[in-house]
C-alpha cells in the first residue's frame, strides 16, 4: 500500500568508513512533480544539507530525495554544501529531473566532509534500483535506532506512509530526527506548510529525551497529489502519522525503559503549558527517580517551580499513574506511596498537572534516563 | 581564627529518622547583633524557611541561625512555616534573643512534615554546647556531599570563615546548595546585599551539575561588625570565599569524575555569553562526551547551535585543553584527535569558545556525567 507514485532504493557507500557495510544511503523518488513542504531544525548550528533544503522548500515540483546516515555534513562550511549540491547534481543527471527537485538530508557525525567519491559512485546503484523497499531505505537512515519506524495510514482512497529515524537523541556521532511523510493525495500548497508547523507542536516539538536539538532535524512531507481527498480528514490523518512516528523516536530514547507522559493543564495558555511541560520532561533528576521507581514528587515539584512560568504553588494539583500525589502543592491525603511504587514498575506512566483554572494545556513525551543512556554515548568515537 | 563574635554547635536530632545517627541540627550564634544579607533560590516553589528568610532578611540585628539536614521543610504549606517558625521561637527562647532574629535553614527530602518534637527537644544542648567547632556545624548541614565544604580568607585584621554544604545538585531526598559566610568585618549594610547579588553571579549562579535549581537554595552572610577594614578590600575577598565555596560544591557533584570550566567570549554582551556557556555546561551529550574522555566537539557546536543566542556558526573559535578544536565553525587545521582524547584523560578541563568580536563574556564550571549519578539518583527513597 505504497501512496502511488513513489519508489525507493538503499545502498552501502561506506559513509562512515569503507569497512562499514550496513546499508547508509537511500533514494525516494516521485514519478511526477511532488507537493513539498518541510519543518527544520531550530539550531542556529545548521548541517548543510538543512542549509540547502531551506532554499528548495516549500516547492511544488520535488522529484527526490537523497539520504545518508553515518555523517551529518554539519560543521563542513562551503565545502559541505557543494558535497551536498554534488550529490543531488548526480542524483538528477541519474533521473533526467533539475538538482533542485532533489531534497537532500544526512545524519550522523558532525563535523567531517562526507566521501563524496564514494557516494557519487554508488548514485547509478540507487537510481537503477528503484522499487517498493521502503524498509531498506528506512535502514539506511538509521544510526542508533533500535527498530524501524513506519507507519502506514489511510484518508479515504489515498494512502500515506511515513518513515523516520531518531532514538530521540544527538547519538554518538549522529545527528538526530529525518522523518518523511509521503502521500499520494492531492494537498493545498499553501495550506500545507502552515498545517505541517501546527502538526509538528504536538508530535515531534513535545518529545524529548535529553533536551539536546539536533543540526540535522528535519520533516518532510511529499505529496505527489495523485488522488483527490478532502483536506480535513487527510490533515487528521497526516497529524495522527506525524505523531505515531515521534512517538516510536521517544519510545526508542537511547537506554530509555520507560516512557513517561507528561499532560500540564490549568496553565494560562498553551506555550506556558508546554514550558511547564518540558521543564519535568527535561529534569535529570525526575527523568532517574522514574529510572529507579522512585516516587519522589518533590522533584516533579521542584521542576515545575523553576520552569521560568509564574505559578502559585499552592494551587498545584498532581497525579502520578492516577494516583493522586500532590493537592495544594503539598502532599495529597490520598497519597500512597507504596501504591505509588508499584505503579511506578510499568513501562509507560502518566502524570498528570494542574497548575491552575486557566485553558492551557500541554502534553510532553520523554523516557527516564538509565546508566545505559551514559554508556550509550560516553564511547570513545572509534 | 573564627571571627570574632561567632559561635557554633550541632546535634543529632534524628531528623531523617529517629535512626539515623549522625549530625543533623546545627547552629550558629552571633553575640551581637550582625548584619545580614542572603541570596536565596530564584524556584517558584519556595521551602519554608526560604520564605521565612525572606522576610526577616535583610536585617542589621541578626543574631543566630538554625538549619538541619535530612529534610527541606520544602512543599509543607502553612504547616511547614508553623514549624519553622516553632523552631526559631525555641532558639529564641534558650538564647534570650527575639524570634525574629533567628534565620531558619534546611535541606533534604521534600514534602514531608519535620518532626518537629525531637528537633524541639535538640534546641537546649545545642545553646549549651556553642563553641569553636565549625567543622561539625559543617558536617550538619551535609546530605550527600562527600567531604567538608570551609574556607577561611583575612581581608587586613578581619577574618572571614564560610561554610557550605551541596553535591551540586538535589540529591536523592535532598535539596542543594546553603552557604554560610561570616566576617567580623564591619559592612555597609546598604552596600552587602547589592554586592551578594553581583558576587553570586560569578559563583553560584556559573555552576551546574545538572540543571536542576533547588526549593531551598541560601547563601547567607553574616557581619559581627567588630573589625573596621576597607569595603573593597573586603568585598573582594568575600567574593573569593564565595567562588572557592562554588567550585567546592561543583568538584563534589554527584558521580562527577572531572571539573569543567567552559569560558565563552566575544558575545554582544555578559548574559548572552552565560547563556551560551550554560547550554554547554548543560547538555547531557556534552557531559557524558567528558565521562567518556571523547572529543566530541561537534556536541559543543550543536549546544551552542541551540541556547537561543544569534550567532553566527562562521564566527565560532573553540579550542579544548589547549589545543584549537574548531575555526570558523569548521574543524580547525590545527585539530589533533589522538592528543586531544589524550589530553581528556585529565580531571580537569578547559573549554574556550569565542562567537565573535564584541565584549560579552562568562566562565561556567560544571562536571561530566557519569554512570554513578544515575545510580546515586535513581535510587528508592527508603
Amino acid at each position: 500500500m505504497i501512496p502511488r507514485g513513489f519508489s525507493f532504493s538503499a545502498v552501502n557507500a561506506g559513509v562512515k568508513s569503507p569497512e562499514n557495510k550496513k546499508l547508509d544511503m537511500g533514494l525516494v523518488y516521485c514519478s511526477r512533480d511532488a507537493t513539498a513542504a518541510a519543518v527544520f531544525t531550530t539550531n542556529r548550528v545548521k548541517a548543510a544539507p538543512v542549509i540547502v533544503g531551506m532554499e528548495l522548500l516549500p516547492s511544488q515540483s520535488i522529484r527526490a530525495v537523497i539520504a545518508n546516515s553515518g555523517n551529518a555534513n554539519a560543521c563542513t562550511g562551503a565545502s559541505g554544501i557543494e558535497d551536498a549540491r554534488a550529490i543531488m547534481r548526480a542524483v538528477a543527471g541519474e533521473l533526467k529531473i533539475s538538482e533542485d527537485q532533489v531534497v537532500p538530508m544526512s545524519t550522523g557525525v558532525i563535523g567531517m566532509r562526507l566521501p563524496i567519491e564514494r557516494m557519487l559512485d554508488k548514485v547509478p546503484a540507487l537510481a537503477n534500483g528503484l522499487g517498493d523497499d521502503f524498509e531498506s531505505f528506512n535502514r539506511s537512515i538509521m544510526t542508533t535506532d533500535t527498530f524501524e519506524k513506519i507507519v502506514q495510514k489511510q484518508a479515504s482512497k489515498a494512502r500515506i506512509l511515513g518513515i523516520a529515524k531518531g532514538a530521540g537523541m544527538i547519538a554518538p556521532d549522529m545527528a538526530t530526527t529525518l522523518a518523511i511523510v509521503l502521500t499520494d493525495a492531492k494537498v493545498p500548497f499553501q495550506e500545507l506548510g502552515k498545517s505541517m508547523k501546527d502538526i509538528v507542536k504536538t508530535s515531534f516539538n513535545a518529545i524529548t529525551v535529553d533536551g539536546d536539538t539536533s543540526t540535522n532535524d528535519t520533516l518532510l512531507v511529499l505529496s505527489s497529489g495523485m488522488v483527490e481527498v478532502n483536506w480535513s480528514e487527510l490533515e487528521s490523518v497526516l497529524r495522527e502519522a506525524v505523531q505515531d512516528l515521534a512517538l516510536m523516536v521517544v519510545k526508542d530514547g537511547e537506554g530509555a525503559t520507560k516512557l513517561i507522559r507528561i499532560r500540564v493543564g490549568g496553565a494560562k495558555n498553551d506555550a506556558e503549558a508546554k514550558t511547564i511541560a518540558m521543564s519535568v520532561a527535561n529534569s535529570l533528576l525526575v527523568k532517574t527517580a522514574f529510572y529507579g521507581a522512585d516516587p519522589n514528587w518533590g522533584r516533579i515539584m521542584t521542576a515545575i517551580g523553576y520552569s521560568g512560568i509564574e505559578i502559585d504553588p499552592e494551587t498545584v494539583l498532581m497525579s502520578i499513574a492516577g494516583i493522586e500525589t500532590v493537592r495544594g502543592g503539598q502532599i495529597s491525603p490520598h497519597y500512597d506511596e507504596h501504591k505509588l511504587h508499584q505503579a511506578l514498575q510499568e513501562k509507560e506512566i502518566k502524570i498528570e498537572i494542574s497548575v491552575g483554572q486557566d485553558p492551557g494545556s500541554f502534553l510532553a513525551l520523554t523516557t527516564d534516563l538509565s546508566k545505559a543512556y551514559v554508556e550509550i554515548n560516553a564511547d570513545y568515537r572509534t
